[in-house]
């Protein structure tokens, strides 16, 4: 019925973000501006210790301080239910014991912060303290106080059925995922060569440039809560069940968020705001400290021993992955990022004989939950490292040896999955090339490489939209997806330009809202562009058919050949009619609008390992090249070159301002980042103590490719991306060092002081 | 396919009004309650001249006041548009003059209000006084100042052409409705008895307890309003025209309303605030004091010269009807409202012979726009009032005198309008016998009755309507009908719950808010309950077809005889499925949403007079007994009955409550309330001098009955309703005056000092 002008007009620029003038100039308005009448604020009184029963709470001296509004301890959560973004394992404040430092205790509602924080001090909790667990070797030990009493024996998660393994029941381990092809012991057998080595990872940070903060406000049996969160959907739906009210009770309104980075999924802090303001009975807006994130949510920290069996020709031919994956206190994610650790823990390589074992587990610690990169920099350090370790133990060329053993592009990663997207050889080539692979370092220079891949998109998503055209043409876009910074909603919005043969000026991204937002699964994995943009593609397409419709009805057909120009229909015989006149003649007046609408929904397969087929592969290659002083062990990052399989680039620069903030991140947990425990406490929760990286850390040079196939699943062949580029960093890094110095390493962050411990006392930890 | 059953479970029942506890408890938000960070607050500084022009405005020394951000003159509105609801006559602020006492001359935008008030003093303006009008007959007066220099010849208004007749073209005269059928000469020929009489109708305000309130913010080129409007929609549309941006530019949000009577429909002083916020770069708001809501608009004082001849057996033969209307410095509504009472001033008879002449009129006073009754009530008391004059002329009982003319069920009031759609002696026969209309009254006190009509839910409308269903089966209604207290928010969502068999505490209605709302023409003119609760019912019905649909599909078939029942569909043959199961199996998991969606839309007609037919007649009869005081002229309301055609109670309460209310407004207009003028100046605006109604003003005894006969066109055979009650109050009372004590008034309020008079010195006005 139509044919499109080819050439494409707006994707594939880079127009001027829609939230950038707002946020340069400051006026962009983020959760803790918002103000309501009557407002209170709350502060957390937060557990000392790191596993206690709580015998008695005292709240009677602070209940007596001027301003103080309300004090919620366990004796108010009556009726209340559990949440987790897992397992509903967590109160809303502790009841019988406190499972981490950090953990709530109680909440003030006070006339002012500081009125609230003077509170606090007066509340009496008399503990009776429990030995203690708080890293995974203490948590497996055997007799090892447990941090939940009742553990589970397994479950259904996502379509997914899992058993706690005999041996592990009734421990500190709360979900196993295991996974096999092949005959692992026998591929080991008939390997030539079998290396395993053990590697970890550390307890980091999300560091958001904004605290979890929430305002909330209960008036009768509604609750709403303005909230930087990156799940609103979810959060809605956790918030209904804890109050066991339907979801149309429940309105969860999200203003901008200042970075996110999977710190905001689900659910943290927000149903102890919602309690405190449904006990004042005024809004209550709770906003933590940066040391009160750092006490909510991390990255889990982890240890991957990893066994590969490699045949005299350079063959992978077994590989066997054993996962530990420390949650802390609440699940919180915990079995999901397990479980996406295991599942990616083969690599992008073609191995016959594959086995995997990953443990999520509870100790006294920081609930671990999402990150992004969701269980896969945990994974990617240990395998990509290891090529190397057998590379250069085989003689192998490490790209070479790459090269042999990726997947081709249509090869199954398992059996049921979608099959590889993209050439992985390729992009290692480039990144290859663009390190200069083949030319010799300095010395104590040296290059690594890495190349790294996870199922794109999440697990089985769902995600709505709807384009709403004004009467006089112009256009209100609702979409779920959260803007995080990542440039989403610029991205989207050219989506809807480019179909419509708009303007960007004509588009307007309406204020993201439960109540009237169509539904979205949540803001991350990298989804958004294939997930939510295909739902806005198909809304802002289903708008097209109306008013080609109508324009059909006005012209009494006439639509052979009928393109969408400037804001027009333009029939093959040249007529043209605005999209203004199709919508005010079909309401015979400057009145009404027309509503596109669309939906994307994975598909299930029970053949899917993980129950549904990865949306898209997102594939990343790094290649580090490094100099290594050998007095200190500083490692310096002369060059950086991140290849991102992007499908198709949206708006080119937000990609590689993605892939380059992506980079950025992971060099800090590759060389700086990590919280350090000691007899249960937290000790570096504050940016003095916790070192996120400077400029200075950030690699000298640095180059981002973006590979354009048009091969993604996505409008206009574009992909998911911005996690990838984390992957292959720590590992590019390592390899480097190696490379340079002859020195392995298996512990991140590779900080100055273990490159010294390693340049005179390693042994080789593999075998 | 389906059937239903038949018994409505929560239509005609009377549940706690969905915004109760909120207003109750004090807890409902209304637009001076929005806080935004930044915000300034506004001030107006007002023409203190009913007509000058403006030479100088000095703002230095405002300026140069610590805490003043902007001030906005005539040099700030460059680029700027003009507006109003039916010509775009109005500047944000004074440009070359002013045209009556409050007309904006400046805004100060500042750090407080009492700044803001201060530096207000500090504005130094040079006028020159010009010769003003201030009342009809000044302004028609030979050789009278213009008010507007440019004075319009006719031109288009809603699809009805009109013209200014020669002898009032380049006078204050800036519309002209006429309409005539018969001869109407030829008809008074005819008439065995002709009568003439002139009656007036008083300036009166609306006075919402909620004064004109903005809160506005511009942000980059994007214009928020946080406005109690009674119409989103349009005001979005006048701001987008004033700025000239697109309307995806332009976002109202309507918090709740302190009452609207048509005082904040179309635009008012919202683009003062938006031109406020936009030099002051800051959210600004806008609160207006009482006295300035009374410089902003007003009903239409108006004199309407009414002329009907009667045959010798009392049936109406002709009728001239000559309406005056003071429409004041800009036009507002004006031409609409004339329109109305042009058209509407016929009353509910059968009279072959009629020509109408309806005239707006520019006069150095207050805008006078919608109000309650638009147009009506001005006709209604001289029609109804001449009713009696001339039944007690001709001998005949006023009862039996309208029974013989009133129209019959089906009849056309014009032709092209909708015929009539209730027995109009049904209901004037249950006025008469409530009122006890065959009992004698005791000394000095007398009955009255009165039999109105008007075109119901204004001229042309269309609405949309959203019913979100969410996973879990709940529900939220996105319609844009403004809750101004009417309760019209619980009654449509009574029609979800009775369509979806849900209760209505799974039903919650969305903020309004331009951006995500159905398009909907105005909260006015009683449409809200046909026009928006049929696109709220389709809306539904859409909604149930999808779930039939998917229920379907899940039962392959099967639907025969299936029926909506308690949140679930269940089939002829016994089987149920749950609304959240047929939405988490369509989407595979606890995800998605679906969505109703519903519109209305008015019929065009050129055979129409006023180009559209009716969409429904809004009828009501009174029956009032007064006492009248012979010594001081006190009226005393002994009692009052008001019979309204509901068509279909939706919620009977709230219907009694809208009625009575009306009749309370109506009973402040009739004895109470006039804005009076000396030298151009307003003398009473405020409550001690302005004198609204006590409840010992209001009847003693008090009766509402709603006639349901299941006719209307809206939901189950509603009407809209809430307006009609005003209209019949001031002639009953009227006329039961003339029967306790046989003077006539003509102009209202019938003041103890009008009545007083007129007990001494009346000499009969009419001939």
């Amino acid at each position: 019925m139509m044919k499109e002008s080819e050439a494409l007009k707006i994707i594939g620029r880079a127009p001027v973000r829609l939230d950038g003038e707002e946020k340069v100039t400051g006026k962009a308005l983020y959760t803790v501006d918002v103000e309501l009448p009557g407002m209170a604020h709350g502060k957390v009184l937060r557990s000392p210790f790191p596993h206690a029963r709580v015998i008695e709470i005292d709240v009677h001296k602070a209940a007596r301080l001027p301003g103080v509004i309300t004090i919620i301890t366990r004796e108010d959560l009556s009726g209340l239910g559990f949440f987790g973004a897992t397992y509903k394992d967590q109160s809303v404040v502790a009841i019988d014991k406190v499972r981490y430092v950090g953990d709530p205790v109680a909440a003030i509602a006070a006339e002012d912060e500081s009125t609230a924080a003077e509170a606090l001090e007066l509340i009496r909790v008399e503990y009776d303290e429990l030995p203690s667990v708080t890293n995974i070797d203490e948590a497996l030990a055997p007799g090892a106080p447990l941090v939940h009493e009742v553990s589970s024996t397994g479950g259904e998660m996502h379509g997914y059925h899992y058993e706690i393994p005999d041996e592990f029941r009734g421990t500190n381990v709360c979900y196993h995922f295991g996974y096999s092809r092949g005959d692992v012991n026998a591929g080991f057998k008939k390997a030539a060569h079998v290396f395993e080595d053990t590697f970890t990872f550390p307890r980091v940070q999300h560091y958001s440039m904004e605290a979890h903060a929430t305002v909330a406000q209960v008036k009768g049996d509604r609750i709403t809560l303005w909230v930087g969160t990156q799940d609103p959907f979810a959060l809605q739906e956790h918030v209904a069940e804890i109050f066991h009210v339907p979801l149309n009770k429940v309105r969860v309104i999200v203003p901008y968020v200042g970075g996110g980075y999977g710190g905001k999924l689900s659910v943290k802090a927000e149903p102890l705001a919602a309690v405190l303001s449904w006990r004042a009975r005024r809004p209550v807006r709770l906003a933590l400290s940066i040391e009160e994130s750092f006490k909510t949510v991390t990255r889990h920290p982890a240890r991957y021993r990893v066994k590969t069996g490699v045949s005299r020709d350079g063959r992978l031919v077994a590989r066997e992955c054993g996962i530990q994956m420390d949650t802390g206190g609440y699940a919180d994610a915990g079995p999901r990022v397990t479980q996406k650790a295991g599942y990616r823990a083969v690599g992008p390589y073609r191995i016959p004989h594959v086995k995997t074992d990953a443990y999520t587990i509870y100790t006294n610690t920081v609930p671990a939950g999402a990150f992004r990169g969701f269980g896969t920099l945990q994974v990617t350090w240990a395998y990509e490292s290891q090529m190397d370790i057998m590379a250069h133990r085989l003689g192998i060329d490490p790209l070479e040896f790459r090269l042999k053993n990726l997947l081709k592009k249509g090869e199954l990663y398992t059996a049921g999955d979608t099959p590889v997207d993209c050439d992985l050889k390729e992009g290692l080539i480039r990144a290859a090339q663009a390190i200069g692979w083949n030319e010799k370092s300095k010395p104590n220079r040296g290059k690594g490489l890495s190349c790294c891949m996870k199922d794109g998109g999440g697990t089985y998503k769902v995600a709505s939209a709807a384009v709403k055209m004004n009467f006089d043409g112009s256009i209100v876009l609702l979409t779920g997806t959260v803007e995080v910074g990542q440039g989403a909603l610029t991205a989207l919005s050219q989506v809807v330009a480019e179909e419509l043969a708009l303007t960007l000026d004509r588009i307007t991204v309406a204020q993201l809202d439960t109540d009237v937002t169509p539904f979205d699964c949540s803001t991350n994995a990298s989804s958004s562009m294939v997930v939510m943009g295909l739902a806005v593609q198909r809304a802002a397409q289903d708008l097209k058919r109306q008013l080609l419709r109508e324009a059909g009805r006005l012209w009494n057909g006439g639509l052979d050949h009928a393109v969408f120009q400037d804001g027009k229909i333009v029939s093959g015989d040249g007529r043209a009619i605005s999209y203004e006149e199709v919508i005010t003649r079909r309401f015979e007046a400057r009145a009404g609008e027309m509503i596109g609408r669309g939906t994307y929904k994975d598909k299930k397969s029970k053949k899917a390992v993980l129950g549904s087929p990865t949306t898209f592969w997102e594939t990343s290659w790094g290649a580090a090249e490094v100099e290594v002083d050998l007095e200190t062990g500083e490692i310096k990052l002369h060059k950086y070159v991140s290849v991102a399989d992007v499908g198709k680039a949206i708006h080119p620069v937000q990609c590689v301002g993605q892939d380059e903030g992506a980079v950025m991140f992971a060099v800090g947990h590759s060389l700086l980042e990590e919280m350090v425990y000691k007899d249960g406490q937290l000790l570096n929760p504050n940016l003095v103590d916790y070192r996120l990286p400077y400029f200075d850390d950030q690699p000298v040079e640095f180059e981002t490719i973006l590979l354009e196939n048009q091969n993604g699943p996505g409008p206009f062949g574009s992909k998911g991306m911005g996690e990838g580029g984390l992957l292959p960093v720590a590992p590019a890094i390592g390899n480097a060092v190696y490379n340079a110095v002859g020195v392995r390493l298996y512990d991140l962050p590779m900080t100055p002081e273990r490159v010294w411990r390693a340049l005179r006392f390693q042994k080789d930890r593999g075998k």
